[in-house]
């Protein structure tokens, strides 16, 4: 299993969580640490290897750790992802892929559209694709049909593929930190929408794609990973939307393997990433 | 010499522009174009043989030309620039290098500080340096006494090689167009001051740093260029800031190098910039 | 249609070019020009409106021009492809949802495999899949059996998409400057077999991936496109692999890119690439 | 002080050097750790603060751990370093002013060229300056008077900022893994004499610079640390050894920070890098 683990600063808390693993007969085969000196906050991942009860091992770990404490004990079973898609297909085309070659660390339950333009590709893959049309209903409307959808699955994230509808705070934090979303910029620049077309008219040299967990305030939730690449005066914002493409799936790809992999802890709107 | 030239396109610039050449005895040994389609807008940059009269060149080349046609006749002498700075040596440093070995393709005539801890450095290069300080002054009297030391030396451009004081917007239009920033951020996002600090608080796992031309709004000028470096939770503000330096000096090179050398043109708050 | 042209440079090309054009009546759309001044070489690549008899046009501009030029003169016609293949997917996976989504600027015609496990998701796209087996078989056989297959399709380029057996040069001739490969390092470094263990054992910070012609000589044709990117001492070989397939698959389509649209010039084993 | 250690793998190795350091009243305020799995090799780096006997402390590891442990103890002492160049200024440049503002985390103790065109540079900074031309002379005897100029200096490290001579195995193996070169391209590509020129010739995309350890076989030492850039057929050879002096300074740069701030092991010709 993996274990997340983040608490203040001390000494002597990696010999503490040594000792619990020790006396509950566990291995540890990977640890990897980070101390934040200046917010004097801990961080980290263990692998361990071993047949424990995770409730009692939690309660072992925070009798013996700050109060602050937060776990989080992960088997080591293939994720299972949901993803949601607009009409743009580069994003989950590469996942599809992934997926069928056992090459994504998850397993995609299932796709859910606004458009049916993604249908036959999702299908290709023998993966269930859900039309779920915004036109003509509320948001709370919309959403409520993407929930009955998405509650025949389980699933422990939810994927933006290049989603382009901006979600309720209700449904948000149905789903807290199990959403994660691609941004076609380089956020905090060009937050909201049409960023390729923000790019072109501000005449920028780069531009960027970022993937990150989805909280209430638009495209302000905790980056994940982030790319760029330059363009210049000759893009048009066609040009820029096509060159985008390829970092937007790239992003998300690298993302998503991070998160699946369990190699992600968030605290206070910033991500920590144990990347090897 | 560099002829610098832009108007609205229509059928046959270049013919005309060839035609006026060949009329004047001047031979074209380099030619970069660039048409953009969606604006209707032509850009043209020429590196011309020959002696001619360049006022005389102008008027046949506007005679010729749609009546929106920006002309820039540039003879090939080496650019001469001043330097603005505060307390920070890397982009200093390395103009003063390149100045001193003749690489930076300008000759530097002065710089001038708001604090004195860079004029050790300056004068060792032989570069004269005037200490002027903001302190206890209003912005109108301290920008008086830059533009009193400015006035003794001939310049092209004025290099605001970190340089921590926000300009007036009569300063700026004083010397328009003329003024090169370096900003440690990659605009637009983080605009102002402490963007190292903005970049660490939001998390981002890319920081960046451009180089443009000032005008009056806030870091909002023609970016002449960009560049991005890999950062990630490891990285305090310090270590953003420390690593930061690296691409502030090698972006204003960089852009140095292409405003120096006439290679830039701008329009609509935006740069072309013809690189090889 | 699009010209693509090469010759020893002297004064007034593109007078004469221009001029070819305007008395067959067609229209220059687009004009990239560049001339190696070491090398005395001109390149240029034009995007031509109108109707004309190319071959006409062909001697016409040939009249004109130096006695070494060559010319390629292309219709606007989507390119036609086939794919050779060995048991990697992201190579192949990649190009068929391009094709699928109509962006790759080609038409797969057929994939060839030498092993049939990426016969299943080929035909899922209603491309035709050959296995031929290079197994028990002498080169020639092997080869003889692939060009058989072939003959069966009309195609401009044959891509190897990952295909690991090397081919002879009597394959290579029959279609000489058609065939591109994508070759698993940043060459020259790590010619031939298992780059990336070889970058493994070098212990190099960064492994790369070339896109290129296929020539007699391995691993040594004129080179389209290449990218890098980071490693260090945590990843395995295996981890290099897998890092290797992001950039290959990217590399590959971008090298597509610019070949299909006909931006790419060969001179002496090198490309001169018109990319924008 | 700063403790490099590296040995076979076994498990308990953690723990073990945790004990001896509580024992020694040494308090652990760092610890970075590696073990390569597929090598059975682990790899540590420690930061201690407290006071004890190096020797006894040594002594006290390697009676607790495998028997082919290898042991660095480094006081936090700014290191001192002597740099040999020929006629190029831009690496040695940038060091001599990170130096002056002390920012290179080193000393710099004399420079030692084969031309006397960078003297003027050095003595600008107050570092002595030694015209050794190799002229007229033996290999031995040239390095003879290097040594001798050396020998009145304390260093740590040799750096080669361009310096364009081979060192004879007899020279490298006197200052065996203290010396650092930088190589102008990508290594393994390209090794040896006029490597932008060799890469002109093959019409490579990327360029690059490698920093590493010099051993006896040319350009074959540890990589410490590499880039590369883009380069097109626009670039000369001329312009890819400007836009590579860009590289290269940055490249020699970051590897004499890890090195100087002990972050690098080598193991069999390969460097292991505890960046953050």
């Amino acid at each position: 299993m993996v274990i997340l683990l983040q608490c203040s600063d001390r000494v002597g808390l990696v010999a503490d969580i040594s000792s619990v693993m020790a006396t509950a007969g566990l291995n540890i085969i990977s640890m990897k640490e980070f101390v934040n000196v200046d917010e004097n906050r801990f961080y980290i991942r263990l692998e361990i290897q071993g047949d424990t009860d995770t409730a009692q091992l939690q309660q072992q770990l925070k009798a013996r750790l700050p109060d602050d404490t937060e776990i989080s004990i992960r088997p080591y079973e293939k994720k299972k992802i949901a993803i949601l898609v607009t009409k743009e297909h580069h994003c989950l085309g590469d996942i599809l892929l992934r997926n069928y070659f056992n090459t994504l660390g998850a397993e995609v339950q299932c796709v859910i559209g606004n458009y049916n333009n993604l249908e036959a590709l999702t299908t290709k893959f023998d993966i269930p694709f859900h039309c779920i049309s915004h036109e003509g209903k509320e948001k709370h409307a919309f959403e409520q049909e993407i929930q009955e959808a998405l509650a025949a699955y389980e699933f422990d994230y939810i994927i933006l593929a290049k989603f382009m509808r901006i979600l309720s705070p209700e449904f948000n934090s149905k789903y807290a930190s199990r959403i994660v979303n691609i941004h076609h910029s380089f956020l905090p620049a060009f937050i909201g929408a049409h960023p390729y077309k923000q790019a072109y008219e501000r005449g920028v040299k780069l531009i960027g794609a970022t993937a990150h967990f989805v909280t209430n305030v638009l495209d302000d939730g905790p980056i994940i990973a982030q790319q760029t690449i330059y363009v210049n005066h000759t893009h048009s914002v066609k040009d820029m939307i096509r060159l985008g493409r390829e970092i937007e799936k790239s992003v998300l790809a690298n993302a998503l393997q991070l998160v699946l992999q369990d190699k992600v802890l968030v605290y206070h709107n910033k991500t920590i990433v144990f990347e090897n």
